[in-house]
């Protein structure tokens, strides 16, 4: 399915970035839930951009409306639509892109899928913008997982070729604590200089980069899964490969399993006051497709932004021919600095529906 | 879904390695496509272990019988169950596995997950020998796409630190039939030759390695896929990741897109005779989760194989302690290379149903 | 699922009865199908209650707003979210109704399942009321089926004890013609005039009448739908229970095709003008779960409205004790007369997911 | 989906009935299940025809072999595949029915859906013989359901025109265990007589005959289902109509719940020991979609078996002419005496998948 997904949590999403609106239906859950909208906020402004200079002009307010589906901040149990309006959609001109499509976004697929008659206005209907109900969706899924002492955490692994330091074995309170407070979660400060200068070398150039995100998801049981079609990869990864601009997910703390020996990547087990935990976590917390106890860790590969301001070839299509084209604008040369709670989203979304809370 | 998988093609699988068989049933298969017996039995073949000095000792027939939906050798429309024996299993004690849990494995999860109820014997419904029937769903998911032009190719691109070349922009013919009469398919010979090194190595030093398989489907239009949930990344990798010891999924042709700038990773539109191809392929393909008519392409890391004969540390859940595992056997220190048949498998399952054909 | 529903054509659903909005989120609809508002304004006033002194007095506008996936009056392709606003939701005292449970509603199965958390106002997302955005999204459907040469026609077949003349074996325009401009679709107006007796008699009675719904779909070829699972029964009754108040379906002609002889039901196939035909529709044209070609045809037996004024023994659930309670309000004592366009907005929908077009 | 159907427990079917063999995968079981043999073949043999002369000759043995996911007879939670193997399948020559569409039987309906590739022998995969493993998989799920306090019981409320006692409101242990000892589920003796009457003059006629299936779960508690696309009576009805020969559901312990008032048909509910009952069960224990608490209760309706031995009229679809057909042989005048379980065995299903247990 495309709008719709899910089995024990049911999504469905809709908008376009410069239509109306951009929206999500929540079915399937649970009733009672008290809606937390200052946690809530806090997410929606985690993907929003525009807070300093790294990232695009456009700004969002990112006000969730909730049209369904709830009373006096608590779920009834019936579906919860949310909507949220697109207020600062540039008016510019899209006719130029009507025919000549840029490289590296859905402009020319979805010409083909849907014979020209789709929205091109800022991506449409494929625009990041529609990740911004699913961020609400997410805060959502986090809070009920909360209350299963479930907590799911991300930073920025790496931009281009500056890399962080991985998350420890364990996550400390301290270390949470530390990387809530920055402005982008990176955990090594000086680490995070050099990404900042990545960024502005690409805007300087007009061009973009891309990078990784690191996630780990604290307290979730062993057991969790399936075998086969139904492994936690399969389920987190479709969701995650939903993600515009993800590319590449691998599960694990090394940064490539596939050139260790055996004797190095299989976690050793041990006991810990009555609970078995592994020594090692190369194999991101999934045995067989089902959790072991340990933490769920995998790192998410996202494109440097296709929007860049450098003249590029390209064909128009009306035309038949060979082209060029330079979209003039400001443009975000790093939507990696705010993936990380879109990824964090989709996977308590992913979770819940696994857990079938 | 956890055994079953699909919408336009159905799966449905089932087995254990130790058990009587492993099988699948298929729904949803056209009626009136002919079994092309050559193809298939040499698919199933690039599968079995065992053809060789690299690999284990078990030697599988895997003669496929089909018990349902097929007369005369074609299709009737109805589903097609398809069963192998297990003939070859060893009657070997598992005593010990029943509570000493084999890291790398399926075992402790399972555990927890079955309440000790699960089939230990050779990992029992979790062994990378319920692929084979999905190799044989495979084989005829490619026969027809065959009939619409579409074909799918992988060669081993890693092992452990060896690295094979990658496949080129487009695939020729004459690569194709050379890379089909290899043993195992390697596009560069002296590459072939390190990688086997790497692979006695292990064995000598009763270890074990992993790898990369790198896969291209051609003869894909472009508009196939859709936005968000139903993205060809997500639609493949839901698949991909039910494959046991994939760790990892990447799409394009770059070892690692997010080292890259926009400037480079966007592909560059251009007509050649009025049909609209890149100039790169850095993207694999797809854009917005669609096809772009490029053709696919992917990585898939695969860890090293858990089963080694060296001493392990682990627990023993009955006595609730710390204890050292050794499994005495002959094991294939080698996974990845029998695996390119499995990965272009489950792509032609996966891309099947994408297609609704 | 509950909120979602479908595969080729996917639908989500929101909205209570006194809550902001009632909507429907509608994905993989077909790019470039251009909206005919006339029919589809002409669709939502046939299930607006209040046209006449027959029904309830509340007026509904049920102007529906189209939120996204839709560009100058032609879908993109990209999800259709549509809503209606709730205008004339009476601001009435439910006070009582939170622990008195009313007999027939919902009620007391949402207060369970929802630990009482659920909109109880008029019901809310268990309210008749959500199926207007049902009825939209069946018209958009039946433009879609149109353009195949499919049509889907119903008529009330029956109010209480009163029956209308079956449809024929097959329909003549004339007779559709006729049937679109009555107030109601009944196709003898004798029948038609002692229905309204028997709603003024049970209005009078502060009382409630059900009656049945006869559909029937002409255009549609042999071959559709599947055995078993995906019979062309199981897929459209799961959507049509789905409708509030639908108790019974029965596909046929006859009124009890139990009460025949096999002689008698097997409908014998003749040739007319080389194509395959039944002499007689006891099989409402479905046979082994797949369509032979003749019209398609069905019954729904709709009880009779839960809502009437009568005082009625019921349970207070807060003090645990047996009581009454009296409903003060005017009730719509019959809502079969505007149920045939839910019927076959959802017979519309069922099929062209099953179409898969 | 047409094979696999499904969540919480997923069923995937196969075989036909001149095949080596009919089965059923079943996804998802819990672990632990020891599996009552002694129950099993009951219900097998509940279905199997030819145990009196009231039925068709053919002699079904109907032994069930599991092939995967149990362990001495205990379930170990990975998929569990059942064969039956089609042991006594008439040799009989098929040649004139290639050509000769039987009228009532899925035919020409399957020609034309595979164009000619379907088995047609005994039916193929459209045969009541599928429902064998489904009976297996039923008895299955009432053994998990027996365990939560959950019965599923069903009599013959009808053949023809003879029509059973309805069930009262609630099933004594007694009412039980007496249906349980007779020949076929009939409460009242006399009627039963007449019902052989009907049948013996049916068979005497070359014809056939057909009745009601009336069906009751108790110990459901409230609560269970959902609004719209997932109420119990959407979830039921998508696997009951899978049942061949099924034209008609009602819930409800009503013959036809829309010629009574509201005040009649709405369930007044009372205190019984602070557990709240209906004093009537004209909803069939389900209001909006979901339970109320009260007994589950619906029947089916079974059109008359369409194998007859009398000279029909059809068509030859290779000569394109008009024809007649008479099929020698034995048939089974009526179906519904067997039909008992099979109900029970899908009710069983549905309900445990929708419980999620």
């Amino acid at each position: 399915m495309s709008a719709n997904w899910g089995v024990h949590i049911e999504l469905s999403i809709f908008g376009e970035s410069h239509g109306k609106v951009v929206g999500v239906n929540i079915g399937h859950l649970p009733a009672g839930i008290k809606l937390d909208w200052d946690f809530i906020n806090r997410e929606m402004s985690r993907r929003t951009p525009g807070k300093n200079n790294l990232s695009t002009s456009r700004k969002e307010t990112d006000q969730v409306e909730i049209i369904s589906g709830v009373i006096d901040d608590i779920t009834t149990g019936a579906p919860l639509c949310a909507i949220i309006y697109n207020t600062s959609a540039h008016s510019k001109d899209y006719e130029e892109l009507k025919t000549k499509m840029r490289p590296g976004h859905s402009d020319y697929p979805a010409y083909v899928k849907y014979q020209g008659f789709n929205d091109i206005r800022g991506g449409g209907h494929f625009s990041a913008r529609v990740t911004a109900p699913l961020v609400f969706a997410g805060a959502l899924c986090k809070l009920i997982l909360k209350t299963k002492g479930i907590e799911v955490y991300s930073h920025i692994l790496s931009i281009k070729d500056i890399k962080d330091d991985h998350f420890p074995l364990f996550l400390t309170s301290q270390m949470i604590d530390n990387l809530m407070q920055k402005e982008y979660p990176v955990i090594n400060d000086d680490i995070y200089k050099q990404m900042k200068e990545r960024i502005f070398e690409a805007r300087k150039n007009q061009d973009s980069v891309g990078g990784k995100i690191e996630c780990m998801v604290t307290g979730l049981p062993a057991g969790i899964g399936n075998p086969f079609f139904d492994s936690v990869e399969s389920h987190l990864s479709s969701l995650l490969f939903s993600i515009p601009a993800v590319k590449a997910i691998s599960f694990g703390d090394l940064d490539d399993i596939t050139r260790y020996s055996g004797s190095f990547t299989n976690d050793a087990y041990y006991y810990e006051e009555n609970k078995v935990l592994c020594k090692t976590n190369h194999n991101g917390g999934i045995i067989g497709g089902i959790t072991n106890g340990m933490p769920l860790l995998f790192t998410l590969g996202i494109k440097p932004t296709p929007s860049i301001s450098r003249l590029q070839d390209t064909v128009d299509i009306s035309s038949h021919t060979n082209t060029s084209l330079k979209i003039i604008g400001r443009h975000d040369p790093c939507v990696v600095l705010r993936a990380s709670v879109i990824v964090e989203a989709m996977t308590a979304i992913g979770l819940l529906d696994l857990l079938n809370i």
